[in-house]
């Protein structure tokens, strides 16, 4: 228990009905996630949310191992020659760039780009790295802090400075980079659902929301309380765009010399945004089991200098720790309702309370996080002989509560509607994901932007029916969720 | 195998002890540990380089945590009005900072500073989180990239932007954190010896070489094959000077309002540097097996289209690899020998050759990297049922067998001297660690610096006898070993 902890009691919080983005806020500092920091744009990712973060990294980093890949480092400084070599991407990304002007006392004769991502300095070293079709494909993945210039600050949404993952690949053909796209975009999907706990409508996007130089941009998209989508991981098929641009080619079994197909993805610190609000409630976070930095805390309740239920949590902690579940125990001196609400408010998915009573039992008191206090099955008694299997049994179900609630939302707030009136009107009043048949045109996508700031989220096949777009009336050419998002 | 491997057959190195310079840039990169990268000072961290970081990242990473520290990040961009605070600090620092002055296509009103070091960051946090006795100590480590304004590149040992750890801890009182201060010292020379198989002197340094701002400095020193040493590690006791410059008091329990105490302490990626360096042969690398990427390499000898030995080698891989050995199988189409010279090259502690009449033997031979061709037991054929205890046992013998060797030559290059003359020769001519009483000034450390270009590299207790300074007759205060150094 190194960490600092808020002095004093748990200040309230917004209830997160009443305002979400003031509850989010306020979550996230008094939960000791994040502090805001003295650089504008800019936050301190403290241990709890670090704690979050690495055991993304870790679920994340394995299924990348699993597929084939790597991890490497590129530099965080690119020289402006190098980034302006894609006409698209530099248009894209110029007016986020954080610029290296000084070097020691020394003016720079060329400004360096702090990476905003790295697909001009990727490209590069593939171009001196890959000769032949037996260097491909090349599945390089890179876990590392990026700066895009931003001005307003929102922790994990919106920060100059953010952690992600960026993949990039070389492939020998358009098929084999199309199938690396939509192998990753099926990785973050079922990482969404069954690590994050957070239902996602997966497909491609609508060229205006494409990745600047991507031939193609896919992405999960999760919904959020108020209606409003977060894009939580995007995969970009590149084609040969960003080949020709840092000239990587290969000779192939043919002996002809052609251009390599490439591929980029990333999930950044984002995806922990969409997890607080997807979950939480009116007491604080309710972080899913597989990614909770304290899956279980103890508390033991000490009477009248009856000091035994320390020892007691002690020593079950050190045994389910040892087991392999991220424990912890709060010995301090402080009433047992007070250490409540503040494991509550950071999400700890299981309280495990021992008294007095307890330790003459020699059971304990399981409260799970995922239903309130007058919801049967909040609490159970175990014996501490079971205690192991009892949790694990419980934080099973938490994920999958957690998982089934936020599907229900989602479902319950995707609405299908043809008629043309109704869909302004959904899309302006953040009904939710509103699904039309679309005409693909970028000038329909401005119009709805226009009037109701929606604007499509994920595209997929037309279905039986489809004729008409339903916000234009030209032909239809797609399925498409609209909505608001963050 | 999807990380590309050299085209063509592995090209010769310069023999280590002909140019050890030579032979180290040309190992790290046809080993394929490091590319140069097109920012001048930068390298690009290859997927066998960074397994290579991950390794010594998991190794220390658990040893933070079993004492008590925890992770988080704090920002890359720090104010420049935060930075100049502790006075010394700044001086040492700001002739090594890349400064950001634009951001998109606006002027910033003050500079930012690409971070060299986080002390200033974390200070200013620290101030704002800290409040009571009860929040310390605080113990936090981060896993970072920092900036320092460099000419010169030496892949690892000197870069502009590189990786480490820095641990920053705030302490109640002295005593704590001289306690901490040393607690890390001591880790990280475990850690040396025991993963990274390099003996290393620890202690203080003098005052010349502390870190700006600090107290005290500590470090660990290994020796390199030139008789140069290299400094892996640093722990420096703040004192109360950070507290200071950055206001980070807190209320103690008998309500009197105190600065606190800190220490900082970091690992960089330098320490892979000392390993490459310390390890190697004139076929080149040889990495410690706890930390290899890869552990052995099978290589599958297919003879007049008997392809039953890639099976195999499959098969056994998988059995090892699920037994949480790290492995791989070269079924790449070239000739064993090429293969084994680079699989050398790379320094993967065992071979494992199976050929179509060990398949009818059901046996493998196991070659360790750590002998040469013509030294007994360098080849080893075992039962292929015995294969996982075979190179489990193989393991753990090369990993004591590097250090016996580093060890070995540590002492054999350790010299305590008591003669003036011979004193100043032994450090011109880079004779290794030449241990002498030593009088703890300034102004002698200096001159011997003019003269041989060494300086101390810690220092330890007087020993009895020691009387007059072996280097300039002043009157002993400590044993110092003087050393160039990297």
């Amino acid at each position: 228990m190194s960490e600092a902890l808020a002095g004093g009691a748990v200040k309230e919080i917004p209830p997160k009905s009443a305002d979400l983005s003031a509850w989010y806020t306020a979550v996230c500092l008094r939960a000791q996630l994040v502090s805001y920091s003295p650089v504008r744009g800019c936050v301190v990712l403290r241990p709890y949310g670090f704690g979050l973060w690495e055991n993304l990294q870790r679920e994340l980093d394995g299924r990348f191992k699993a597929t084939g890949h790597e991890n490497a480092y590129f530099p965080l400084l690119i020289p402006e020659s190098l980034l302006i070599r894609e006409a698209e991407h530099v248009e894209g990304f110029a007016p986020e760039v954080a610029w290296v002007t000084q070097g020691g006392s020394e003016e720079l004769t060329e400004r360096l780009a702090i990476r905003p991502t790295s697909e001009a300095m990727v490209g590069t070293m593939y171009a001196q790295w890959i000769e032949s079709y037996r260097d491909l494909p090349i599945l390089i993945n890179q876990w590392a802090n990026v700066v895009r210039w931003e001005k307003a600050t929102r922790p994990f949404l919106r920060t100059m400075e953010f952690l992600w993952q960026e993949g990039h690949t070389a492939h020998k053909s358009a098929q084999e980079a199309r199938e690396e796209t939509l192998r990753i975009l099926d990785l973050y999907r079922e990482f969404a659902e069954n690590v994050a706990a957070l239902p996602v409508y997966s497909g491609r996007k609508s060229a205006s929301e494409r990745f600047p130089g991507a031939v193609e941009t896919f992405s999960i998209e999760a919904l959020m309380p108020d209606g409003k989508a977060l894009q939580s991981g995007t995969s970009h098929d590149l084609g040969q765009n960003f080949a020709r641009a840092y000239d990587i080619k290969f000779t192939d079994a043919d002996q002809a010399v052609k251009y390599v197909h490439t591929t980029s993805w990333g999930i950044s610190w984002r995806m922990l945004g969409a997890i607080i609000m997807a979950h939480g409630d009116d007491r604080g976070l309710r972080i899913p089991p597989k990614l909770a930095p304290t899956q279980a805390v103890f508390v033991p309740i000490v009477r009248s200098g009856d000091e035994r239920a320390v020892e007691v949590c002690n020593r079950l902690a050190r045994i389910l720790a040892d087991a392999g579940l991220r424990v912890r125990v709060d010995a301090r001196d402080e009433k047992p309702g007070w250490k409540y609400s503040e494991w509550d408010l950071r999400g700890v998915p299981v309280r495990i309370e021992i008294g007095p009573r307890d330790v003459d039992a020699q059971t304990a008191v399981l409260a799970r996080r995922d239903r309130n206090k007058d919801e049967s099955g909040q609490r159970q008694t175990v014996a501490v002989t079971e205690i192991e299997a009892a949790l694990r049994e419980l934080l099973v179900e938490i994920q999958a509560s957690l998982y089934s609630q936020a599907r229900s939302f989602l479902q319950s707030h995707t609405i299908a509607v043809a008629d043309q009136n109704e869909f302004f009107d959904l899309c302006s009043t953040r009904a939710g994901m509103i699904d039309i048949a679309w005409c693909e045109r970028a000038e329909c996508e401005a119009e709805v932007k226009r009037q109701t700031m929606a604007t499509t989220r994920v595209l997929r096949e037309l279905q039986e029916g489809d004729v008409r777009c339903t916000a234009c009336g030209e032909p239809a050419k797609a399925r498409a969720y609209f909505a608001q998002s963050y």
